[in-house]
């Protein structure tokens, strides 16, 4: 790498090996490698090339030459006609037929189609793995009954599978449309400049072929549905809707980080994402453990947000039959958001696997907060044993204020020896009732339930979708 | 209308009386009494309210007092529980038992759902009879070639048709989207504080219902299914893949009226948006057509799309088991990003009413500029015919370069007669025979085969979804 | 208010009535109608009309009826020239000289101009007050010692007063940029259709007068500066730096209320926005405060973050001398930023007016964790004493891990006393120095100068440019 | 190159060579080195530290060795310590005393700050040359009469120049923001963990300086200003402000590309960016100019718009004393901000530098469509002669709608000769008066005399504030 220049952090940095390769200069020019062979292979079909010409370009498809197709452009300032010229260069038989009758964009956005395909099978896989592992973090802690805060402020127990079972149902929900993109991503298929394909239909004047068949056999050769109707470019909608389900992906992965850091802070201390032994942290503090990783998916999910909007705009303005005011752009925003979102789950992958609960911290704040809402039980059980609600629901009033005050003081929640020894109370309901009554853990709802159930929901709908 | 203060477009001069009537306090409130009916219905059926406090609570249904309401809410700065003390004034038998055991957000959630799908059916029976006229259109037009343009520099012929059938592509999917998304939306369900449902599983100890019954049933009679999952609110997710889905649609929109006003300027003078009567022009220029029912489409268009964002942070920062921070730009931004779109697709309607097309410029920059792209035909051709191809083009290159400075200077183009009469080229194929393939408007491929085929698909896509 | 459509909550609900009558028709009208009697006035000091019609438009500026013009709009569908027609109606003497010479974008854009400045004055006079009562507060809390959190992990000790001067800070800056702005306005001048000014130019033919001085003129009239070049309407650049500077404010508000909400939440407990008497809380927990004004702040900020986008699309997009595709939206866009910041004021204003700290949690939180910084003071002192670095850091850390479990545990901090009475130590310093050195208190470094300083030169700042 | 992994085109396709050094990874480790030596300088004034040990870390700033700061992060995770580590290795003398009382964002921050105001430099001395070459401009061409568009209508004359002077206006309104912003950006300062500067009063303890002194010193050698209040870092605002300030910039030349790429269609065909010899354009239409530099600046412009949005998250979510959530997208925007908007004054420059109009096509359009405005004037003077207004408006519509007609149908506009010679007409106003009137090219008001002037004004204003 060079250190002298910029290197984006998505070089380097963040996302894998694997992605990153797919948006090199060299996997580009692979592909429309392939393309090319495609259609001089359906053009030996066709009797227009001869089939030892397509054959040499298939023997030359993984032999890229980037530094050389670079040398070139540098002359004639047109990237892909440099890379027909370098490919011919290199194919003794078949060089002269390359690109015979396809536009630039006949094989540019197939390839992008291709690579947006893969890229988007990346990210389904990685998320595939996150959410199984999620779904046995939910099962694991779908009864742990933990302190549930609404405007930060505690409300209700619940459970920490229930609140896990959240961000799956989000992510679940990302899971099946990016699933569902895998198979809506189409090419331009071959159309020509304007998308009348008039050029292949003027090549096969005289063959047997239309220019309808000839696109139908080179895009199942690719393996990839074409659009049926495009101007030169495939419609740049598709950018905007992958772009936007990346962006919804990333929302979840956000939330779930940064809720991670608020329970990560000492003030609530119940989860924690992983930490490295040989980190450096504070010399004065060394427990402090940052949430460094959560931090990070936080960071890089807000920029994958800003990201959709530059690709409605090249939608909205590809006038006519296309302006290039999408091209600069989308060398950088389609690379970077697949790259940002696989970073943020490779991140959540290595959060969840070493993820912990600080059980000691979620009881001491269920103790201490988890009790004032099982005073609704109460009230609502001593007006079944008969009691007048009005005069009850003012004792409650009166005995939480006291409680909370000693609770703010940071002396122990009092809470149950008031309600349990006021004698009010117990004309109508037994010490152990209400003692019982007041057992935050068990004012959980359905959710311990709920959660399981959607532990195994998770499962079979991950199973009908193996991602490939 | 008070003209004293700020009125919002959206509140008199954009969208239907109907879409506007949906979000307002009136209809909220209605939706509201719709759920409390529907709860104590079920509470009914559970034992726990008694039938006649039900049907009370339903025949109050349509006897919304907004004024009676911010009254009280005045007092007591809490808009919900203000309509429940309302409401209960309303109703003398049942005013008591409104509300048992919910949650405001239990409440508002599921009538935001409501709201939200009965706007996206309006937007997609709107749509829908925006296609149904646009595969009329690309029917009617499916041949009538005329330039395609790149770069917005003349390239290749196209037909009028093709190019509809463009923007119905576009718009067929976002038809598509919409209307999956009607069968998508979810409530909350009735799930509490948390979304544990404790208070309803609490309240109907006792009974033969749990309280995944109760909301089952609950939700069965608002015609809602409801997300297994929800912390307080219904994950704000939703509101975000909605707006994408609106955005979408407005960006196609968009591109039909920016593409409409470069062809509705004289110096293409192609396509026209109607123009009424009585509109005040320039008096200095009164032929003069602003085709400002397009600019007001691309104006809110790109409102349309900045919105998202608003609900992608909503979404990524409902911290923990919600913050309320949603609260106050859900007010606008949901009924906005409606009432825009549906303003677009109104506007869309009127102009593809009066859509219409200026034959005579259409065939005079096809005669113009079309011809310049048969050259590469006859290139072909002679090819074929035995011809040196590099000497063929070097000539083709010549008359073109001659005809286009001819054209330039505003003369007629003279290309035709150039390639009819140019002894190298007559020695390989006939006057006839060349002029023949000059004839730019055979030069549109299977384009109008193509756009034909796509009007048909939409009708048959439109039949298997009729909209409801 | 029609309670049976859409209202936005910008007409009634945010933002001050001052405000919103500032963006209302009848105020719009108002301004239109004194730049048409400027313009009357400047052209009967030319000769072109006779005072008598200038001194009657002049008359009826104020009685503008929307009304009447909106009825007439339905019949020429152009809201200017209904406008013409209803004052000229209005005006016996000198109705038909209204708008001589004029386009409809000379008298709008002027309007709008004027619009944005008194609107921009209003959040300037507000943002003035709040940096006051901030200024006060900082003084107040100078050297209050509180916990700090980065990554919201406790830190090392900060002041009350320090924090607060972070917020003023950014806020002063946006004050400044507010101020500037009102300066900084400029309205399109009297330029015609195009920009040149050629209908001017003709009308003062035969008089003593130049296009540019007739404009001058009547500008000083209206008291407002004018781009020196325009096409149609001013730059709509200028829109996009108001609503980023709206923005930037927005952005500086937001954080204060985001940290208020996490300092408000009981685990941290420290900073409360006042709470009112009457305000419906939870019954299960009456002693719940939710920061709802903190959490409106941030939803209207984060409203107000996505408008600028709108803003710069429009300037980007104004084609040539101007399309209109910038109309509809700004409709919109100009009001609801002003009155979303307005209402952000307004809350803030009364959130600060009641601010108060709850010094007992202060003062735990610092007890429980401002501790562990101060062992960095020991190091340095014990290393001047003559201590072995190394040795003692290692110590330090010990002590400090055993102290952190303790806390973790729920337990009282026992850090002060592991080191007072560690022997290794005490060979260096005595207990009374060590103690001395951990008193967290202390160790705010120059935070309390800082602060009051600060405070100081907000006064200082506001000072020299009173809001007018 | 490595290109078997993505590159970001701002690595190596777009922007300079100076700015992408800028922003590598070697240049960010000298600002660290600058910045270390400074405070050890500092710290040697005030006795903490020996002159040589200071003199030895100024001594290899410039031994950078990334590579090898990468191997010791790879091991401890935490890059800066690693360059720490690093350095030291290679100052024997002075290694020890490196980082002395700092935290990593005192180094950092200041560091960012001074490679922001580097950058913003470059930008501003790029634009400083682009505006006195817009002056030249609008000065060779104030008085060239064209054709003005509004709504892509033909609406009245303008002058070349006087079009230009618009986008030079709005340029020249962001260079004076770019210009004001290099003084405007400040640094951290040297104020610890938290903001109070606690480690350097410490340390200073015993010595003749206290902690504003010595961060005044730094600041001092490093030639920045420092915020007198921070927290752990600078306040994200400033960021935001950058961006902005960036993004309308962009905006500016975006419009001015985009009216580019309408002129220079064919169907206007007014101006033209260069074209290079070599360039590969179409073959079967050699002479089409596709411009493409106008869509690259296009489509970087909108991508640019979109870096704001992250920007003000950052800002608006550094909660309390900060968290790192800004860190990982930081990494990206605040470099391609500018590169991009490099890049795009880089190819205005480029265009600029050959830019040209089509006389021959401007005279044509101004025939045809100029003459119509005209109308205007010949009313006026028509009145002031004497003649009926309502009657000679009727007589010159019906005139300009048949002269209209035969426009549309490609003939020579009849305009003038129908003028020149209606009966009507010639009782008011003589034919030779008539034609001087209908002279589009004087129907120009002073749009000559505002572009000469405000060319003129472009040379004072950068003649005030020349870049540095």
């Amino acid at each position: 790498m060079q250190h002298d220049r910029f290197q984006s952090p998505f070089s380097w940095r963040y996302g894998s090996e694997e992605l990153r390769a797919l948006w090199s200069e060299q996997h580009k020019r692979r592909l429309w490698r392939q393309i090319w062979t495609a259609i001089a292979r359906v053009q030996a079909e066709a009797g227009l090339v001869k089939p030892a010409e397509a054959d040499d370009l298939a023997a030359h498809i993984d032999s890229v030459d980037v530094a050389r197709a670079l040398e070139i452009e540098a002359e004639i300032h047109h990237d892909l006609m440099a890379e027909v010229k370098a490919y011919a260069e290199q194919c003794v038989i078949g060089g002269a037929i390359i690109h015979l009758g396809a536009t630039s964009a006949d094989i540019e956005d197939n390839a992008d189609a291709l690579r947006l395909r893969d890229s988007m099978r990346i990210i389904t896989r990685r998320l595939h793995a996150v959410l199984l592992r999620l779904a046995d973090l939910i099962e694991s802690f779908s009864t742990h009954p933990a302190m549930a805060f609404t405007h930060l402020q505690p409300a209700e127990p619940t459970t920490v599978g229930y609140r896990l079972a959240l961000y799956a149902q989000d992510m679940l929900e990302d899971y099946q449309a990016c699933h569902a993109e895998i198979g809506r991503i189409r090419g331009k298929g071959l159309k020509g400049a304007v998308g009348t394909g008039a050029s292949y239909t003027e090549l096969l004047i005289g063959t047997q072929m239309t220019a309808a068949d000839f696109e139908t056999r080179v895009m199942a050769q690719l393996d990839l549905p074409a659009y049926p109707i495009t101007h030169q470019t495939y419609p740049r909608k598709q950018d905007y809707r992958i772009l936007t389900t990346l962006a919804g992906l990333a929302g979840s992965i956000y939330k779930f980080a940064f809720d991670l850091r608020i329970l990560q802070s000492p003030m609530f201390g119940e989860w924690h994402e992983g930490f490295q032994k040989k980190q450096v942290g504070s010399s004065a503090m060394p427990f402090k453990r940052n949430p460094i990783n959560a931090e990070k998916i936080d960071s890089l999910g807000r920029f994958v947000a800003g990201l959709p909007d530059t690709a409605w705009q090249n939608a909205a303005h590809s006038l006519l039959e296309r302006t290039l005011d999408d091209s600069a752009n989308r060398r950088e925003i389609l690379p970077v958001a697949f790259l940002a979102v696989e970073e943020m789950l490779i991140t959540l992958s290595r959060i969840l696997a070493s993820f912990s609960v600080n059980e000691t911290a979620i009881a001491a704040n269920l103790d201490k907060f988890g009790v004032f809402s099982a005073t609704e039980r109460v009230l609502m059980r001593l007006g079944r044993a008969g009691a007048d609600r009005q005069a009850m629901h003012e004792i409650l009033r009166e005995v939480s204020m006291e409680a909370w005050d000693a609770v703010m003081e940071g002396k122990p929640n009092p809470l149950i020896s008031l309600v349990t020894t006021h004698p009010a109370l117990l004309r109508y309901l037994s010490a152990q009732e209400l003692s019982d009554l007041m057992d935050a853990t068990a004012h959980v709802g359905d959710a311990p339930a709920r959660a399981a159930d959607f532990a195994r929901h998770v499962r079979t709908t991950l199973g009908d979708s193996a991602p490939t």
